[in-house]
């Protein structure tokens, strides 16, 4: 097993609570990296620090971010905090000589995003960004099927990312509607994921046109009649050129009545084609023409053992992997990268690019003309 | 009952046959319209037209369609013979005063559906297209609750429609893949019809950006080592502004592996959604923000006589309706509107304006540039 | 093309208008047998006789229902009156030399279709049972799945057949709650479909045991405050022997809220397993141990071409079939063998078996014990 | 918080694991009970209980089972070992005062289940079996909703449970096909299972009737020609009947191919309905006759924060629990109860119920007659 690293988490929030689980658990699933040393965890007001560093089994609480990355019992430093703190957090655990397990997305701006990774090229720490959904045994089997030539040479593209947070028009309005404060609006929550399973299964993206709309222009604040602007946008949608020639299709949306958490994919290929469902996230469905006629159709394959590293968490298949057991395999994967020193994926430099491509999304909408991401 | 009309057939493939087996059935199955008589069928050679007569119950067969038209016992005239025929069809039953019933797609340009429209518009006949899905019961309770409000404000669409009958990259070339004897390709076999579903539930569509892709770029013909160009586009993808400011996504294939009559549909709004599929034609999915929290979720509907004119095939839910089904009610909705002297639905003038939309898929797609539908 | 027959319908109801679509549709679906003459309908009173002989196109009206038996020009008798009336109607028939086209069940008592059987065995006339769910192609294509070895060997059954018409505890009473009327309740509507479809696809049946429940044990008259006892079952249950020594499952229901036309089979066989749900009538899933390993899964099978005779109505897969649809295929194949001289299935003798399974299991849950079918 | 515990866990095969990773997560997860301190751990040879005691981060390990029990640092005690050794130790730990916890089946013979049970009865320590599909978010909503009466009562219910692991013909004979060694085959391994969700759904069974068969009747040892006789059953069915008056369908299979982990309920109700399927364990579906007519169906409920505790887990709907978080809740439930002095659930006296009903059904198919399981 591996040398045992010293952990610190800012952020106790839905991500936060996520990686103080997968950081729990990861050596007693995979049994192949040493546990981690739950060091310190940081959050504020210093009450709330001390709770959940009692309940997430850390040994220290702090309400200073910088006591966690000056700390020098940290390695690795999770920083799980809202977007727009992600910047000044990274490059400081960079700067220490941390490793950095940042939450997605990267940064506010693209251009922030650049300065992030170049920081991290040159820093002796490793990063990871949190691009869960890359981790499920559901997507490493379609990828490898498609390196295979299981469904020939990819021809198309099709991908939905959708939730329903903002589909209710009486919600209150809140920083989440301030580009300032949040960023992107559906491109940055939803859509850099969809990016993500598209870039790992089909190389990077050349271009995209492409439309934005915010559907709820105003929303009243929660404590007066007052409306304000919501700056960002609820729904996006692009045509996408990968750098392969493949083309496809792309649209995400937080205003999605009855999607919780749909992440739909479809990849056409001269010999067949493979769908994937987020909210079945243990099936895979494939279509071969592989000459069997009258019983062709798609086959929905359950994850299970012959799935790695499913058979990780449970010997028997169909048995389901949860959302938050794809965080404990990025953990693990980051981990074992630290100590194997291979390299981490997805890192800064490959989720600049995922970012890079909603960026150009969103500058194309603007614009409309045809755009191509920002190089790193 | 309304007045019986003489009906006369040209064309015996796929849809004739459904022609047939539809103003067959109609009255049948409708009770409120006289069964028309089956006067005269034509193909070619004149055998086939005899052997087709007396399947389908024609008293006459001719292998001249010109014959059909110029027959005096002949009221309607169904022209479901390749696309390239069309236009000459259309105008000599137009001008000889018949009733027409065309196939879809109009025709192989937009310049001669214009002039079909135009034609139309002038004579006394009435005329129907055959975007058969529109009158799916399934479909038509998708529009009621749309207008009902269900989901309130429609906010958004996507739609996808493919076929794998292109799929294989050994299949020959045929006529199929010359733009001259075919027009479009994925978009004028399949498209068409996803933008008249479209246009059914969202109404008329204001402007498109667009892309466009043969897979197979050329084919070998079928008795030498000849290869030949595919002229026409395999996928054909868009994004589409509504003139009632709602925008979305499509998509259509050809090549689509395991997709065998794939038209999905979502229409997203400020209090819902509803999606479709028509491989599972009987069923539409809604979901509605109603309050019921823990127990909200999509509600799979299965259609039955709750659903007009489901009842009239079969008095009990779920039994289901088949694809022949749905031409019945077409056939059955033209010749009640004959009869009644109300608007027939869809007219070449409804028509125009989805072929208008197809083409201005292509065109957006050659240009790169955002284009309008033509207006009639 | 076979020889034309005259055709008579007695009964307009659910079944009538199916039967009557079905005649007029066949020869036109298939092109191998002639057209059968639509000679005489039956139905109370005159007028109502009249209305649908315009409608389905007969030639003459009776409400006389010996005046369709006796009709020298009529050569096909369908019978699809309430259940308590099949017996006396299809002996007469036989007696009269007619073909008949029975719906079922044959009779209300196992002694009556006993009866019957035995003269359908010694008249000249051809018989067949409204087992509609036996013509699906994907029925058919399960079924020759099974006997190429597709799933190994057969081991295990389970079948589930649901409705809701009798869910609602505030009906009203009716005729179908007296024994004497209707005979059996969820066995006699919905239970012998599932074992005409067990039977088809495992062999007969060698015992059963069961239970029965009458969930509603009174309803209310429809015009008085007066409740009356429901006399037959709503739920009846049974444990399956077949004489191949496989052994199942068995269950039907009328009072299964959301079900409106459910019947689920499984087939377990020693290489695979075959999953069907009547509510998506044109699919088929099916599970082989192929050793494709990490690809394995239940494959969706949709109907199309490869499965005859579904290219008889749409030569494009995936499209769907509809009920009435297999009623076409079943009076086509009736029409086949009477011209042919062939067997036609499923005639009496084969219904017979059906129904003394679902009388057997009647009998083993009022009894307790284990029961066998009685043999022909 | 509660007061910290210790723990020692017996076994680390799939579910020694699963309970390791459990007792790991349950505090950093709900936060309201102390988080257990990791003992010691054991499993034969030593090496391997050192092995993983360090992946499971345990402070000892031991080739001993018996010192694990008579370890004064340790409260609780997981029994994860082979059947056939579970009684032996469950005994002796309670006897040394620990609080027990289980995998199912408790025992090999009801017998054996019973005197653990009496055992339990007297003892101080607390026990807890591992019937861990109780404790999925979506059960326990049906159960809710079966008790606000959204279903109406309850009529009939259906449970399946597959899984293949013994469906292939080759597979090696084992000891699990020795009844001395394995007890009961299918109904011991998946049969226990439905139960346990069919009595929290609609509380205890009062009789049965049964059937069983081995599908495999003898097997090849590994490494012989040999051929040895398997000794219990890979099929079991039965019809229920509860002691509310519902009755009902259950049947298990441990050589029904393509299922993994199936396990399949529908309760009917006089209102609705619902059903489940554990290979979709994140959903639950819902048709209640609730007056809206034309957009009646069965809704599909993903799970999510009002469905407690799904929101422990991940504050986002729909994102999907796994199999492993069940245990979670298990063992928080069980560490509550310790704490808080109230009952635990499921219990040996639970438990014994469910096992009482699975060995009333090999009871009944061994001797065709009704069986009532047999009181606590």
């Amino acid at each position: 097993m591996t040398q045992s690293l010293g952990y610190g988490l800012i952020g106790t929030g839905f991500m936060g609570k996520c990686h103080a689980l997968a950081y729990r658990s990861a050596t007693a699933v995979f049994g192949d990296v040493a546990a981690p040393r739950m060091e310190i965890l940081c959050d504020t007001p210093e009450e709330k620090a001390g709770r959940f560093a009692t309940q997430f089994g850390f040994q220290r609480a702090t309400s200073d971010w910088r006591a966690v990355i000056d700390d020098p019992a940290v390695d690795i430093v999770s920083i799980t905090t809202p977007n727009g703190m992600h910047k000044e957090m990274a490059l400081a655990a960079l700067a220490a000589g941390k490793h950095v397990h940042l939450e997605k997305p990267m940064a506010l701006t693209l251009q922030d995003a650049r300065e992030m990774a170049e920081a991290a090229a040159r820093a002796p720490g490793r990063t990871m960004v949190g691009y869960n959904y890359l981790h499920n045994p559901a997507i490493a089997h379609a990828r490898k099927l498609i390196e295979e030539g299981a469904i020939g040479r990819p021809i198309h593209f099709r991908g939905l990312v959708d939730e329903d947070y903002q589909a209710d028009p009486d919600l209150p309005w809140t920083w989440r509607a301030r580009r300032a404060d949040a960023g992107l609006g559906a491109l940055g929550d939803l859509g850099c994921h969809l990016v993500s399973l598209a870039v790992l299964l089909l190389g990077p993206v050349a271009s995209v046109i492409a439309e934005m709309q915010t559907v709820h222009e105003t929303r009243k604040l929660a404590d007066s009649d007052e409306r304000r602007p919501v700056e960002n946008e609820d729904v996006a949608s692009a045509l996408l050129t990968f750098e392969s020639g493949v083309n496809g299709l792309f649209s995400c949306s937080r205003s999605a009545w009855g999607r919780k958490s749909r992440i739909g994919l479809e990849i056409h290929g001269t010999k067949g084609m493979i769908t994937y469902e987020q909210e079945r996230m243990n099936e895979l469905r494939l279509y071969r023409n592989d000459g069997t006629g009258a019983t062709q159709g798609f086959t929905t394959i359950l994850t299970g053992p012959a799935h790695p590293p499913y058979g990780e968490f449970v010997p028997a298949p169909g048995h389901q992997l949860g959302f938050n057991d794809l965080k404990v395999i990025e953990v693990r994967s980051f981990l074992k990268a630290i100590a194997d020193g291979t390299l981490t994926f997805p890192s800064f430099a490959d989720a600049f690019h995922y970012e890079a491509v909603i960026h150009a999304i969103a500058q194309a909408a603007e614009s409309g003309a045809r755009v191509r991401p920002e190089a790193a």
